[in-house]
């Protein structure tokens, strides 16, 4: 089976319609030119107050994979998982190496990780279509010292407000969706509408494709840059058009793989995050979420999932919380 | 100025006396011989709900400072400021690194940073004494593959509950405390009951003691590890009493340096932390949630404040939001 | 086929066996109570005299493998290939990063690497059999800062003498020896004949299974930590008579693969390296030099060899250099 | 005392006369438009032969500083000194981590370093002028992964040769050189006569300034980049006429700074590193060999000093041992 039969209900785009599509929906200067927050602009304090309200159990779900050696990464990109090294530890006390210090005793740690290793957001400066990243910003804006355009830090006190969870293999009746399925616009509509709510204005989307739950069933495989269910192209309209403030799943990169053209790496990528200014939340772990939103039938949520500000990052990790 | 001077409110404890406080405020067994999460537990549904309940005006303040090569640390304790690494970046682009990758760029990064260099919760395995942590964990549970027991990740769906800012700069009318300034048990009520809040169960309390501002205004100096403000020994009482879910500071250490006593380092942590088991979170920014507390003098919110779940983590990073 | 079948000219030792040898060849306190050097006080200054003789043609060859991502790790032993980030670069010359700087451009890095996932000694400080490392320095000489006792900083001015390359392959007239073949006492001082040489005091064995050189044909598979050829516990013998300064291979762990002992994990690392006192050099890369050797039938040569002075390092890489 | 009436020998270079003196010494194409090797390639089979006929007395020497967090680094450039942390260590075995194994235990660790933090080489790849490095290589050759062309594993197997000491300290009757002091051809050549050594083709010259001893006894100060004795312009064509094969000194960049120019930085580096083709070795540590070389009065020996080929590098630590 090639990805195209598998991609059933997407064509294979060519570079000059991902280009066009682009065109369609880039919003570069809607905010000013100096923007560099996109459609995090939607989530006004209105929309955090009405979040706000939706909490009505009291119940915390984080939705962070954990950052460990049994993480998902193999090398590609250059991507490792999060290694992690004790400075001081309880052997040290054991064998009295912290004796001239009076009474306490402490246990400290190192973390190295590339910033994409595991759950994570995505930041404008991640991502370059034809020298540009979103808002029209140049590769100069990237170097060796980080991110000064579009960088990590500028979402620090974003990316809180309504959750909405997407969750396709409950949808479907299905465990999982299958590598290489493509969601389109009309499938987040109508998967929305079979839970009782609807997409609007300042939404962060959690996409549950199952893809997650696979790997844990099934090993990681490919799970890092391999095929994977998720968007298709034909999401971008409703995506903009509601008005969707950020969109995660819990797939390495959000959008069907393979891909729907062989022109374009990551074309929704292209579209929706360079061009429309939404950015794009990667290896979110909704397994816990999902059986939640099941069990009350409520799909929305107070959705904390800022990123920690590390300067000039290019994207980088958090804990999802959502309250409900 | 000798410390003994600049603690006027407090005596030079004797190691029996740190220890008997610690004896009448311990809690181990409290929620069972296998709890790893000590007054955490005091926030409940019932607590979330209520937290949600204080957003009024949709306020997302973050409670972190910017994690880089700017911050504080100066190697004590083998602590050096985050290291940021990009391994993909505009100038790979520019020079054509990329052109094997269809159509889309990309830029991508490292971090290698100890765990508590920035804002940071200190876990339970974080601080021994007598060779043990909260609930009596032994050392063998912190080895050089992690913690197992008392590790950050036992936290990742906690510290989402009331925020209660007490700022103590404002309260007394200062720019900032002074280093060495000594905080008291009756401090923390007054100056909650003069900003019209009461500390009750599951509250995480955020004590601002202007030390952040003065270092910003006057340069690090000894933040990380020298004098500062603090809470004194005797906050024990209120903190236990009042079943305090959390405290956290904008200094290095949550309490008072130098310490009230030769004969036991960070006292208080062994009091609070190691023996009623109530984490601390260290060097949160609140100044910008200051200021909006004291514009409208309203001094309670909703805040998620879990860490990223580093596996067995003995302390690690996270973005504080303040919903207001 | 059983590892017991393939290591057809070996017992399996049981661990009291494996204590006598261990005892039968301790030379703790021969060179002192303080000593750090064990057989490598066997190179003296005539000894060096000697080596440096021995260099007719000119010819430098280097024994080190590549430090890079391609190299054997597989995470096992929490060791991962080096890393290797660039912190200043051609890009971001290209795209002006650098034009505060008069005239000049520069590129700079870092590399992050486990001491010994590449080309490495281990110090005594890498090994211990209960409770003590070579000279019975205990464990409290190893913690999170660093080994004080058998440190790789004590071989800094060590391990230049007489190069001895032993190639097993070429004597067996086979392209490499089977992972789990085992090269007995006897074996070693016939193949030394066999190339007209005699091993003696001071000398630094350098022994060629072949086994990187099956590897580079036919994948790394399980080279770091598998089955693998290597000296029995029978060269035990021979090593300490003659008076050997070190030893070093081709592969992991210089020692046959599976174990001669399933109650002993590297059982001639006990008693050589713990016991005798002879460190161990480990992926090395003999490809260069067995053929040189071959060419012109000289098996001995002036071999540079002394780590580089990572203090506290319990073993460390290095560029073991040739000259003939 | 300003930076011109230190260099009381030198004269105020403009950019035009650095250009003039780089094109008057270049040798690009000199060995081959592909060639990586510049002036190492002087370093034939009969100056190896002639360095290890230099070996008299049997002494081992090395010229390496410890890689460790004493080292001078501040920060500058983006460098920190050499992190090593341990991942495994006395304490685990002591807490019974390592119970898993049958007999033996172990410890393990890790290193991060800059490249050029201690004792080093720099590669051709880590200097640019005018866009290209040696032999005219262009930046493209200098990405985030590594360098393709002048990379420091090209000089796997050279720089072993003749080494000779200049100790400038002892020729001046100093204790050391002063920070500005500016080493001028002529002192070369009579540093040389005086020691009773002729400088000729394939020389790896080690520099004594004495501003490592200086630092040793004073503290670091700024001696990472700071002001320090070193080689003026003026000595580019002795070492060009002469065929030296590289040049390394005891300071943190060989040549005199305050450099002798505003127009270009490190305009030696220009001169001879990236036009004529001689690499420099920076931060040796010459004081155990200049006291040996002192003692007997014989000032050149056999030199090896070949990096680790950590691939792609554009510089890196090696431990340069002398053999006199």
């Amino acid at each position: 089976m090639t990805s195209a039969e598998r991609n059933t209900n997407a064509h294979n785009w060519s570079r000059a319609e991902v280009d066009a599509l682009s065109a369609e929906h880039r919003r570069w200067g809607f905010w000013g030119s100096d923007d560099e927050l996109g459609a995090m602009n939607f989530i006004d304090g209105e929309a955090v107050k009405h979040a706000a309200s939706l909490v009505r159990r009291g119940e915390v779900i984080s939705c962070a994979m954990p950052y460990d050696l049994t993480g998902p990464q193999t090398g590609y990109l250059g991507r490792f998982n999060p290694m992690h090294f004790m400075t001081q530890d309880g052997g040290d006390i054991q064998l009295g190496a912290q004796e001239h210090l009076p009474g306490l005793r402490f246990a400290d740690d190192v973390i190295s990780m590339p910033l994409q290793s595991g759950t994570h957001w995505d930041a404008f400066s991640h991502i370059f279509y034809d020298g540009a990243m979103y808002n029209g910003f140049g590769l100069e804006h990237v170097t060796s010292s980080g991110a000064s355009r579009g960088a990590l830090e500028t979402m620090q006190e974003r990316l809180t407000g309504r959750g909405v969870l997407l969750d396709f293999p409950r949808f479907k009746g299905v465990q999982w969706l299958e590598p290489g399925h493509a969601i389109n616009g009309n499938d987040l509509i109508a998967c929305a509408e079979a839970q009782g709510v609807t997409i609007g204005r300042g939404d962060i989307l959690l996409i549950r494709t199952g893809h997650l739950a696979m790997c844990r069933a099934e090993g990681w495989g490919d799970y890092a840059g391999g095929d994977s269910p998720g968007l298709s192209l034909d999401t971008a309209r409703v995506v903009v058009e509601r008005e969707v403030a950020a969109v995660a799943s819990d797939t390495w990169g959000v959008e069907v793989r393979p891909n729907e053209t062989d022109e374009v790496m990551q074309p929704l990528h292209v579209v929706l995050l360079v061009n429309a200014g939404v950015v794009f939340g990667e290896m979110f772990d909704l397994e816990r979420l999902a059986a939640a939103c099941a069990s009350d039938g409520v799909y929305e949520f107070l959705l904390a999932a800022a990123p920690l500000p590390f300067t000039g990052a290019v994207g980088g990790p958090l804990n999802p919380i959502a309250i409900r």
